[in-house]
């Protein structure tokens, strides 16, 4: 088992019209500015309103990626859905694209779910997909999904796809679960699930971050990942939590959008589809206060949307 | 608003083959022994593993009945999905498709949505459906999806889309609440989310139940409906509560799909698709042996399986 993929990750918002439709352009020059940072694409995650997307949205929305030229190696598409029939749809169109790997749900609607039965549809998909280089990396993510991945059933996947299943994005915001797993299975390729974690798991054998907040502040989580090393580091860690802590005083996904919309002048990128909610006027007035309080910059955004 | 279901419905279970693919000759047969029991068919709900098949599945599923003939005014499908388009693509799909009613989940990704969220959704999806026959029953089903329909959810929805927002199925497990439900709209047709409350909620002015163990013993349950003024109403809540008890103990729809792999000598029956799995065989002997001794029986089952 070699995990294949490291570094900062985000789960690429996603930008929406007026009408709730996808905005494609908005979208790839967003991808193309995280790229531009060093930030790999998590397309598809949760903060990306994935599952407020259909699996054909999905899937054009990938397409449109590679063809407007973005580097698959770079991306990581959430594939994981509740029913078998689409995570295998949407995983093997991810294949096909050439991703470099797919970050994978488990099945969230049944609750109080067995390790056996995770383990089976994990296994259902790795086999029914039957590519040679897929690369699956597990989503833990039990405060949203309520549906946890134990210790157990990693071994139990390690032990039946090695070099297949290679790593994880550990959201549970558990310290002591993420330093469980990079105890248990050395070179497994163990995600934070935010920057808050980045520099203890790197410390400790981990492999970068996959964060809502790289959505927004790529380049300096990257430097962090950079020099975890060196006599910077806890500096650094301070300062990209204070910006991390701006964010997750609101619905994180909003604010988030907030921010890319001061931050771009672009206005529709405040939407979110149902059941999510903009910030009202004045929480988003309060974080882009906060936000020049402390000088925080997206460099280089503004530039990459003069381009369209 | 007037509520136009009402009596016994049953989340349909959905037969799967050795390969995990839908079995559909097996699922019209059961939905015709169920039609025949007098229980209408709320196809696609929990007890279907609805989230656990795609959105085309389904799609095709509804399609297979409504060419053999089986009454589309004795469905209420199940349409509501994590993303606002496959709810509009569902439900639009059984509109045209003549159904009487649909039963619409919340998007359940996100947990700790707002009222505002969620009524937006349901909002969205009733006027991109556009249809005037369009009857919408809400799914409350906390413990699994983990996102409630509140009472000021309902009254909100009902302000808004009287004569199209109708009902609701309340599987909260809690009286206290379906009474709220019952108490507050006059004329909202509030289903007990089992038999388990079907004379409670018949004698506080509800409509029936939608309830997993219909699958199985559908007969009796419409007879308490039509009963439950009767002296023997009691009696017959009591008799309905055993063979329920003898389900609950296990995973319910594992259980199911064991009772009717018994007395349809079907063996394919106990098929579930990850991450859902069958009973072990001690348990399916000790549930078999259960309703044995209560003299439990799905009368005319094996006739049906006859004639496929």
């Amino acid at each position: 088992m070699t995990n294949e993929l490291k570094g900062v990750f985000s789960p690429v918002v996603t930008p929406f019209g007026r009408d709730l439709s996808i905005n494609p352009g908005l979208y790839v020059d967003h991808c193309r500015w995280l790229l531009s940072q060093n930030c790999g694409l998590a397309v598809f995650g949760t903060n990306s309103e994935a599952n407020s997307l259909s699996v054909s949205e999905r899937k054009a929305l990938l397409e449109t990626l590679v063809e407007n030229g973005l580097p698959p190696s770079r991306m990581m598409p959430g594939t994981g859905c509740c029913s078998l029939t689409e995570s295998v749809d949407l995983t093997s169109h991810a294949v096909q694209l050439g991703a470099a790997g797919v970050l994978m749900l488990p099945p969230f609607y049944y609750k109080g779910i067995s390790d056996e039965g995770l383990f089976r549809h994990y296994s259902e998909v790795i086999q029914r997909v039957g590519a040679e280089r897929l690369r699956v990396y597990l989503y833990h993510i039990p405060p949203v999904a309520q549906v946890p991945i134990t210790l157990g059933l990693i071994e139990r996947l390690l032990r039946s796809y090695p070099g297949t299943v290679v790593g994880i994005k550990d959201s549970s915001g558990d310290w002591s679960n993420t330093k469980a797993m990079l105890d248990a299975f050395p070179g497994f390729g163990v995600f934070a699930g935010s920057e808050t974690f980045l520099l203890k798991v790197m410390r400790n054998g981990g492999v970068g971050c996959i964060s809502a907040t790289a959505n927004i502040n790529p380049a300096r989580i990257h430097e962090l990942y950079l020099n975890w090393q060196s006599p910077r580091a806890e500096t650094l860690q301070t300062e990209l939590d204070l910006v991390r802590a701006a964010h997750v005083k609101y619905p994180m996904i909003s604010a988030l959008k907030a921010t890319i919309e001061v931050f771009s002048g672009e206005s529709t990128w405040s939407n979110l589809r149902p059941p999510l909610t903009e910030l009202g006027k004045p929480d988003a007035r309060a974080l882009a206060l906060e936000l020049r309080n402390l000088r925080f910059e997206m460099p280089g955004l503004s530039i990459t949307r003069d381009r369209t």
